[in-house]
């Protein structure tokens, strides 16, 4: 375990590093967890795990076949589960239901199953549905079920022709009065079920999706319990066909899979109904607000946000550590060769990784904790925040997945070839992290979504309405002229500002001129589409800077660690400016002198924060095991670690392969 | 094969785009291949490949352990050369030595050993090495037993601590008088060699890079012939440690290996010495330049960017096919849901990824002939063009490794969800395509080495001396304050190559700054590392827009076929300002009217040319079996492929798999 690592074991380089820490790293470790509690508990939590012998595994995936490596993520899975359930410690520490879910999610349980975790659907996914939309009588029914074991269950909602758009899906419940039974059906190829983890050959149950039709009428997409496979064999029910969807580009354990149902009876029962309902003679009842199914998309994206920071943590971890331990070239000529951590292009590639790192977790612990403020609410029936929350959480979704999935990419190209061995961990870090840019809202999807919020609120501006605080910069027209440059952070974050409130008003010009000359309104907004995009970008972006600000501002800190974020925040907010320097200059919101100032002084964060790197990095306390890099490991061994984990490789379990006598012998005794 | 496809096949969707198309697409098919015959040639053989079964994989490479990878590449790799050896047609068509070369690099090639050629390098890198390194005497002696099948090698310079730095190299070559022997030696575990392609198990020799030292002195890196392997057993020679280096993010079955010398004894003459002797008593007899290296490395960079340039062509083909097949969302409420690639933001992720093929096709080619016309007057002795060249083709480079990589990326997640799927190809693409950001020359050190080149031409710029070409914009100071908006493709060039002036004259004034504060130049020069990036950056863009534009008005072409590849070269010319824009403020080389009036234009340029976009990627004229896709198949029919392929997965072979009862059913029963 990193904090338990004896210093002495690592390579001169790290301990050199290691020796000069400007500020206290457990207050950094406290912050992210959430507090000395949680620190505390998570590392404890960690070592139960990872002192378990069982999570080993024999091979590297890797080397397995498709087959193999399902069995072996779903033997750790399993496993997981039993010492959650034997273990009353664990329990105590993490709590029971809500525990389990946490952990599946958590960077220990993602690094227990490597290559996605066959069952972490049925506590993240099936069991928060029933919560969510069953009734209380169908809460107790299907939970009890499903924590005996006689059920597990995943989320079936993509079809293999649909994604984003809910109401496109084709798979149909109608209702048959008679037999008091729902007749599911997959009417089409491209109605077929696709994706949902675990569903392949895992789970004998399902939350699916599918459209309503009762009384001759449809009324749109709900949830039914359906069972897939039989309770005893496990083999598929008639009128259902499953199966897995085929190798991926990562997580190829997960067990993703498909679902069709040829006129497939389940009970009237079965159809989730704490919103809307279906009553025996088939009479549709409604729900009485459409809106909350908000919350538990709210929910889902900030869970994004966090997952894949901690993917970024582990990406920056390796690149940070390898890079100073790595030598190359001569800076000076006749000098030897320096750390490339020495390189500024280096530091120009690591350190903004690590600034984002604390931009994503400032700005959505501010959207969870809103989120915690307006669930309160949504009890008490005030549903106001809804939209403004809806459009941050998707923004900062999207903008924290792409993020995050490029910073890794950045880290892994900074380790040069070696950043493309699997023993670095770079490589599933990156696919594993990419995938979140697609699933749960579509990242261009997502972004539309908040530039209709924008340009909503800013028509509204225009009426003299009041708006929500995240947009109250849209009610002043701005200024047609800068006067000073304010550079501070304030200033910069006021920059931001003015930017994207220019962006937004060109932008919604741009829309009017093009309705006025006679286009329809959902054309026109087509045409400014990737205006639009870049309006929700910069919006979300000055929101991050504008919460990693205050945040920092926000924490009881010393003054070292005080000084090592608020350098961080710097780094982020001139490195946004500097890649979007066009927006800046065109809304007159910095000038081109202002500019100039600003990429000098990039230059001296990056010279101020190089001598910390590691031990920011350190901070981030990520467990050997999770980290499971050669080329990021806390003492630094690098090279031994890398040499020895190719000697593991199955080809080199013998000299010479059998592919050699039967392929290459016959052609080179042949001539070639 | 597309050509031969019959149009009744395919969806209906593509049956109408391809219905309205506004160019001839053979024409474009003609100029990427170099012109009808080379189209007719590269046709035939892919028929000639294709049509054998013996390349057809019993399984998807995604479903095999990493042996049996191996194996079925090695497999193929064997048969391609013995169907190249035994069908005179295919000889006559390609030419000898030569033309398995081409093959093996070839989108073919690449195609048929999908997971990587084992015997790649053989071709690639190891005879060619021989026939540029090695005297007439030994390219006899080497070349016969290389061309009989005896021996077959690879190149290995890279080691598992050295890189892009050649002088850093450990591994060492020391001459023995007495036996007339050198002796090869590893000192450390640094110096193991790491990353050859076919290292691991295949070759059983290689050329060498190593350190020379003879008379107590090191003369630096030369190259020799080593045995790995026994010609009878295939064993490993004593004092030869030799292996596979483990999976990697893509290309596993390239077979890349290490290997470590223990004393290993080879004769004197194993070195190879066209350029460079070491005489039997130990003298060493320097090269009569050393500037002759920069032509290979010129060769490859080169060859690299055709490389990726067919792995986006392919990448756009998929992405655009299956944008016009798949139907999602309303655009109007109540209208059907139209197919993606009408939406602005599809088109603008997926056609400036088109217009980078024909980018990097006209300024790679520009380099071709150019290093054609070099190598020439370097036989006649004149040297003076290799500097331009060579900082050219650095550039050009990484910039089309890092283009290609991030276009076919963009290219995947515009597939959504389904692009993540191996049966896509694009995890394939994109993980193949990503390492050639990181081999042969690293990315942001072939950007120092443009800088470099630049900052040398701008100060020999300020002494009155001539420049060469590319750089001759560097003799005129750039005018403080821009007149006139001229926004024609002339113009717009024109401002590129304002802003990259003024760039490179503000680095140089900054970097003359911090050397006037005292900082000597190599640390002055790292302290401006990432705005000397920038500038090279911005320079060979220039190149490749100016050569975009001279390209397409050089080529005889009729007039349908003219005005697609205009409308191209407009887009990929007002796309990188719109990024950059900042960089064409600053410099005054553009007016923020100027770049409102672009981003205007863009909005019409994205609606012209979808149109014929599908028609545009079937001018690529990528066989189905090489782009190898179900979402990108000429006939459209995504969803009964995606289908069809998940089938086929391992997983599915049974409905419950052995892993339930070994596993999950035991845990079900215990209750979860």
């Amino acid at each position: 375990m990193t904090r338990a690592m004896d210093d002495d074991d690592c390579v001169e380089d790290l301990r050199k590093e290691r020796a000069r820490c400007s500020f206290n790293k457990e207050e950094i470790t406290n912050l992210i967890d959430g507090g000395p509690d949680k620190t505390f508990q998570r590392r404890r939590i960690e070592d139960l795990f990872l002192s378990d012998p069982e999570f080993l595994d024999p091979k590297r995936p890797e080397y397995l076949s498709h087959e193999e490596r399902y069995a072996n993520e779903l033997r750790k899975a399993c496993h997981m589960i039993r010492k959650f359930n034997e273990d009353d410690e664990i329990q105590q520490l993490v709590g029971a239901m809500e525990g389990i879910r946490t952990l599946m999610g958590s960077g220990l349980g993602v690094a227990l199953t490597k290559d996605g975790n066959p069952l972490a659907l049925h506590f993240v996914m099936f069991l928060p549905a029933i919560m969510g939309q069953g009734t209380v009588e169908q809460q107790a029914e299907w939970m009890s079920r499903a924590w005996s074991g006689e059920i597990i269950g995943t989320y079936a909602q993509t079809e293999l022709g649909h994604g984003t758009f809910l109401r496109g899906l084709e798979t149909t419940a109608t209702y048959d009065p008679p037999t008091k039974e729902f007749i599911l059906h997959s009417p089409t190829i491209t109605a077929t079920k696709w994706w949902p983890g675990g569903l392949g050959k895992t789970v004998n149950y399902a939350v699916v999706m599918a459209q309503l039709y009762t009384q001759g009428k449809c009324y749109g997409v709900h949830p039914f319990i359906v069972q897939l496979r039989d309770h005893e064999t496990h083999q598929s029910m008639p009128g259902v066909t499953v199966g897995e969807i085929g190798p991926r580009l990562g997580m190829n354990t997960n067990d993703n899979g498909f679902l069709r149902f040829n006129q497939y009876r389940i009970p009237r029962t079965n159809m989730l109904m704490k919103h809307s309902q279906v009553l025996e003679d088939g009479t549709y009842v409604s729900p009485p607000s459409d809106k909350l199914a908000y919350g538990t998309m709210v929910f889902v994206r900030v869970a994004i946000c966090f997952d894949v920071y901690r993917q970024l943590q582990r990406a920056t971890t390796i690149a940070t550590r390898y890079s100073a331990v790595r030598h190359q070239s001569e800076m000076v000529p006749g000098e030897p060769e320096p750390q490339i951590l020495e390189y500024q292009t280096q530091q120009y590639k690591i350190l903004p990784q690590i600034a984002t790192v604390f931009g994503i977790h400032f700005s959505a612990k501010k959207v969870w904790d809103t989120y915690n403020e307006v669930t309160g609410n949504i009890h008490d029936g005030n549903l106001d925040y809804l939209p403004e929350l809806h459009a941050i959480s998707c923004g900062l979704k999207a903008l924290s997945s792409s993020d995050a999935a490029a910073g890794i990419e950045t880290c892994r190209l900074a380790c040069g070839g070696h950043g493309y061995l699997a023993s670095s961990n770079l490589p599933r870090i990156y696919t594993t992290t990419t995938a979140a840019i697609t699933y749960e809202g579509e990242n261009t999807v997502m972004w539309l979504q908040v530039a209709r919020y924008l340009i909503k609120s800013y028509h509204e501006a225009r009426k003299g309405l009041p708006l929500q605080h995240s947009v109250s910069y849209l009610t002043t027209q701005p200024a047609s002229s800068y006067v000073t440059s304010d550079l501070s952070n304030a200033g910069l974050v006021d920059a931001y500002k003015k930017a994207v409130s220019v962006m937004i008003s060109n932008s919604a010009a741009r829309l009017q001129g093009l309705i006025d000359k006679g286009l329809v309104f959902e054309h026109a907004w087509n045409s400014c589409s990737v205006l639009l995009v870049k309006c929700a970008q910069a919006h979300i972006r000055y929101y991050t800077c504008d919460k990693f600000v205050s945040g920092v501002d926000g924490e009881e800190l010393s003054e070292g660690t005080r000084n090592i974020l608020l350098r961080l925040c710097r780094l982020y907010l001139i490195y946004h400016i500097t890649l979007n320097q066009g927006d800046f200059l065109r809304s007159g919101a910095l000038t081109a002198s202002d500019i100039s100032v600003l990429e000098g002084e990039i230059t001296t964060l990056l010279a101020d924060l190089r001598p910390d790197a590691v031990n920011l990095v350190d901070a981030f306390d990520i467990h050997d095991r999770i980290l499971d890099s050669t080329l990021g490991a806390w003492d630094g061994n690098v090279y031994k670690r890398m040499f020895d984990e190719a000697m593991k490789s199955s080809l080199n379990q013998t000299d010479v392969p059998q592919a050699y006598y039967k392929y290459l012998q016959p052609l080179m005794k042949a001539n070639l």
